[in-house]
This record gives C-alpha cells, sequence and structure tokens, in this order.
C-alpha cells in the first residue's frame, strides 16, 4: 500500500524541485525537442548537494521539512533544516527549539535555529519579513546551500494575489509569490514546491504522518491584513464565486507572471530605441509606443533617475504620462525620491533635484 | 452657487463623453504634440446628432440621463433614451412605461421602450445581456445615434474584475469594461460615462435632484452571482483590505486592459514569424518566444482553427504549450469545437476533426 493521497503529493512536489535543483547544478541542457525524459539526474558521490528547509513549525512547513527528509536521500542531497527565532513573543525562543528538536526527529542535518532581531522599516509583517531572509541567506552561505525550499501554499499564494490587487498597482502585483526566487548573488536560491499544493492537503499530511505542528497565533489574529483575508476576506468572496477562487487566483498569479515578464522585457528593448543621440527620451517617439510598453518606459526611467521603486505607485507614472499624451504646457512633475519630470522641447527630461 | 458635487460630478463626466463623440464625428486629428486645447467642438447646425442613454431606471441610469439632459443641449446634440423591458417580471411593462415617462419629464427626446424576449443561452444574466445590447444596437441604428450612454459605475467595474479573476483566465478577463466600445459595424457605439464615478455618487445626484429611482430586485437576489458579490463578497473584501478595494480593482482594470492589449498586439506580430513557408507552426520558432506570447500566438491559432474563444479555457492552451514546452511524445489533443493539436516532425498542427 503507498503513502496517504497527501503524503504522495507533498512528497511528488518536493521530488520536482529536487530534479531541477539538481539539473541546475549539473547544467544539463535542456532544449525543447529533447526525446523521451532522460534518467533523472543524481548528485554525482563525494559532492554531497545541501537543500534546506525553512521551517516555523507550522503545518505547511513541517509537511515540507517531512517530504524533504523523505526524498533527499533518495536523490544524495543532504537535507537540513533552519528555523527563525523572530524574537517577539515572550518564549519565542523555546519554541524554536521545539522546532530544531522537530526536524532532528525527522532525521534532518544540519539543522538550526537562528535569533533574528526585527526592525520596524514597512510595517510588522514586511519588517520580520526582511529579517527572515537576510538570515536565512546567511544560512544558506555558511552551509553552502544549493537551494532553501519554503512552505508557500496555494492559499498562500491566493492571499498574495489579493493582497496586490488592493495595491492597484498593475500585474505585476498580482503575480504573487515566484516558484524560484533569489537570494544575493544567488538567482535560485528560493523554491515554493508547496504552490499548487493547498494547505489542506498539507496539515492532513502532518496528520497523517502523526508529526506535532504548531499553530502561530498571529495567523488568526486580526490585526494582521493577510490573517483577515485568511479568515473573512477570502472564505466571503468563495462564498460569492464558488470554490474554485483560490485556484483562479492562483492561476492568475502565473499568467500574470509572465505577462508581466513579456512587458518588462519589451520596455527594455523599447527604451532604447526612444532615445535621441544624447540620451533623452523622445515625446513623439514615446507616444508611438502601446501605452502599457509607453509606462514601462517611462518607469524605468524614473527609477534610473533615483526614485526608489516601492514608493512609485501608477498613479505617478499615470501623471508623467500625461506629459506624452494629454499635453497642454503643464509644469514639472514630484516624484518620490525628489526626481522630477518635465517636458522640453518634445524631450522628456527625468532628473534628480 | 453651482450645482451640488455629486451632480457636477457626473455632468462632467458626460461632458467629457459628449466631447469625445463630437471630436469622432468631426474627426478632428489629435496628435501628441497639440498645444494649448483647442475651443471644443460643437456640431454644425443642420446636422444634430442624436446620443442615446440606456436606461434602466436605477440610480445609476437615472442620474446619467439626468446629466445627458443637461449637457447635450448646450453642444448641439439631441438626447434621448432607450429603456429595454426584458419581460422577466410581472408588470414590466408598466415599469418600462414609468421608466419612459421619467425620461419624457427630463426633456429626452426621442424615448423609446423596447420590449426583447430573454434566451437562456449562457445563463440568465448572459441571456439577458445579449438581448438588451442586440435591441440597443437596432434602436441607435434606427435612430441614427452616434452613440449609447451605458450607467456602469466604478462599483459595477469592481465587480466584473472580480468576477474575471474567478475565472482564472489571465488578465483580458481582469480588465473589466472598456470606456468605450462597439456595437455591430461601429467600433464606438457604446461609452461608459461614470467607470470612474461611484455607486454612491450617482445615487446622491438622483437624491439632489429629487430623481426618483427604481431598485431593481435582482439587484439583492443572492441567486446572482454578481449580486452575492455586490453585498457580501466585496464588503468582506473590503473591510479585510481597506476602503481602497474598489478603487484599486478599477485601476487593475485599465492596466490589465492596456497590457493585454499590448500582449495581443505583440503576438498577432509574433505569428507570422513562427510559420514556415507552408504556414504551419514551427515548434523551435514558438519556444523562443516569451511564454505569454507564446500562449497567446497558440490561442489565436486554436480559435482560427474553429475552437469557440468562449469555450477555450487557459488550461486547454496550457496543454498545447507542453507540446512547445514539455514535449515527451504526447499524443494529439482534443480542443472545444472538435480541434485537434498534435506536434509532428517539428511542426505544430491544428486542426478541426
Amino acid at each position: 500500500m503507498g503513502p496517504h493521497p497527501a503524503v504522495a503529493a507533498i512528497r511528488l512536489a518536493v521530488r520536482r524541485v529536487l530534479h531541477d535543483v539538481l539539473t541546475d547544478l549539473t547544467d544539463l541542457p535542456r532544449t525543447p525537442s529533447a526525446g523521451p525524459t532522460v534518467a533523472p539526474p543524481r548528485a554525482a558521490s563525494g559532492t554531497q548537494p545541501v537543500v534546506l528547509v525553512a521551517c516555523s513549525g507550522g503545518a505547511d512547513s513541517m509537511a515540507l521539512a517531512s517530504a524533504l527528509a523523505f526524498e533527499a536521500p533518495k536523490l544524495g542531497i543532504r537535507a537540513g533544516g533552519i528555523t527563525i527565532d523572530h524574537g517577539l513573543q515572550p518564549g519565542s525562543d523555546l519554541r524554536a527549539a521545539e522546532v530544531v528538536s522537530r526536524m532532528t526527529a525527522l532525521r534532518l542535518d544540519p539543522v538550526e535555529s537562528v535569533a533574528v532581531r526585527v526592525g520596524r522599516d514597512g510595517g510588522p509583517e514586511a519588517a520580520a519579513r526582511d529579517a527572515r531572509y537576510a538570515a536565512l541567506d546567511e544560512a544558506a552561505d555558511r552551509l553552502g546551500a544549493a537551494a532553501v525550499l519554503l512552505g508557500h501554499t496555494r492559499d498562500d499564494q491566493a492571499e498574495t494575489v489579493l493582497l496586490g490587487l488592493a495595491r492597484g498597482s498593475g500585474i505585476r502585483s498580482l503575480s504573487g509569490m515566484a516558484e524560484v526566487s533569489g537570494g544575493p548573488g544567488r538567482t535560485k536560491r528560493y523554491r515554493r514546491p508547496f504552490l499548487h499544493i493547498d494547505r489542506q492537503t498539507a496539515r492532513k499530511a502532518c496528520m497523517v504522518q502523526s508529526l506535532p505542528v504548531w499553530d502561530d497565533p498571529h495567523n488568526i489574529d486580526p490585526a494582521y491584513t493577510r490573517s483577515r483575508l485568511r479568515h473573512e476576506g477570502l472564505p466571503a468572496l468563495e462564498k460569492a464565486l464558488g470554490k474554485g477562487v483560490v485556484e483562479a487566483l492562483a492561476r492568475t498569479a502565473q499568467l500574470s507572471r509572465d505577462d508581466a515578464d513579456a512587458l518588462d522585457a519589451w520596455a527594455a528593448d523599447a527604451e532604447a530605441g526612444v532615445r535621441d543621440e544624447d540620451g533623452r527620451l523622445e515625446c513623439a517617439k514615446l507616444y508611438a509606443l502601446p501605452p502599457a510598453v509607453r509606462r514601462r518606459v517611462l518607469r524605468r526611467a524614473v527609477v534610473a533617475a533615483g526614485s526608489p521603486a516601492g514608493s512609485l505607485f501608477a498613479r505617478h507614472i499615470e501623471e508623467v504620462d500625461r506629459l506624452i499624451t494629454g499635453w497642454r504646457g503643464q509644469g514639472a512633475i514630484n516624484l518620490p525620491g525628489r526626481v522630477e519630470a518635465q517636458r522640453q522641447g518634445g524631450r522628456l527630461v527625468i532628473r534628480q533635484g
């Protein structure tokens, strides 16, 4: 008898990602015309790669840790785990020690707890996230990890899309979390094997494997936007629109990501063509671009002039765009980071004041 | 003393659209380098254009009718109104007659009630919409209307975006309703002046002008998806994410529409380049395209082969795409409309069976 379907699902998801990690390590060529699948890659003996799981002790990351512990040895990979002690609640150090012992019980090795100090920049959720990724990057570098697995599920992805939707800043913010994303100097450090697995499956997999899980009280604290979304917003949306909403949101993320990537590439390409010999943006050439491409070219130029990308909203770019599409002699436009945009003699001048 | 701010807002919105209608009629050139705004266009005497409002008697379209009645004469436009009797409730004919008298009281002329027979295709909401637009098209043709104004508000737009999101079929379905859209043979027949006006403003404008409004019981009937969304889904989302959600959704619509247009244009352009001398799609060339463009090229090809666009979902195109990106000798893929996609000798063959 095989494993429970939930356990089979999480293991398959992890196995696929580990294959990808090994493929990237050994740099096998991947061509469109490849014939039948070649034998799965396996790490060469003597050079055992390390893959870490970031584990909070919650159901999602405990399920991920268990699947990594099961699959990694079969592929010649050494599996380890890191838990982050954010120090935000009394006894968080004991909690972290408990998670370490649970990961050790899964035979992960090395296993570490890393204490971080959470700042205040960008609000409590962003500050905790920044501290967490900095610590994970440091641990991954120190342990020479080929990848760090993160336990975000399809439900997390759906929530992230809705959070992006609430910003109203376009399809990049609808594209949620990537299956593969980079850390400093590493373009493919982080992997999210569970983006197509729902939270219920992860929880079920823990249950049938008798893995104890810890429910973070933050996750049900209505002071947090994501928690309100999870427990009120998304259920109400499902009630109105039907049960497929989470899946639809996750698919929207993937499609939006690809669309945003393609349009960014177009804008990067178009940018060279709309500058004059002195490198200044020509309004008539900008006007001829499709609006979606023109706004991206303008955004690139404003960021290049020193405006912080995180403070630059769609409405800023719309105002700059009106210098091109709705010209009636407007004055200079003030943008975040003391950047100014101005139309002068058919050219767009964007510079820091 | 000027009009109430709500009344000023709806009139400004209508005035702008009427200017656009006249500009399109007189075909004034619009260039990016246009200097200070030229005098507003005015219809030449003797050729008085007609603009109609589609009016259900609800607050949104009554506000629109009142603003049209006020603004049109100042621009030399004749303003008329149409109400559709869907015949779905007992007494709907009396209701329509009542709306006619209210439009007449606003001095709209011509004013008509048009009775339609609602079919069953695509569900009750889609069938009613199809019947309604067919009747509006017929009336606009018969009365020689330059445009038909529709009362959809920013709230309607937000709901439409969420309905599109629930389909999970990509950014085209997130782009909501267009400010300008076509009818048969007319590319710019329908105009939606209120897409940036919220429902509350329209209602307020009716109140302060003492205009009676009719609340369609369908709008609060939880049997309708849109009604559930309006009264439960969207309020819960606002509670979780904050009051700016409706505005963010409406902005998402506009940005998504522009993005989808640009990518469609790219795909149309790319399609010629990926065909061999016999017009067959070459897999290697398709592979080289960005995924977002490749999927659109594939979609175009499948629709061109006879698959009905409305039955073709993202997952169908993903499966065809795997013939290019995940080729392992798969067989033919069956698509809606008895269309088959098959990879043969490095070419993609898509045809109706």
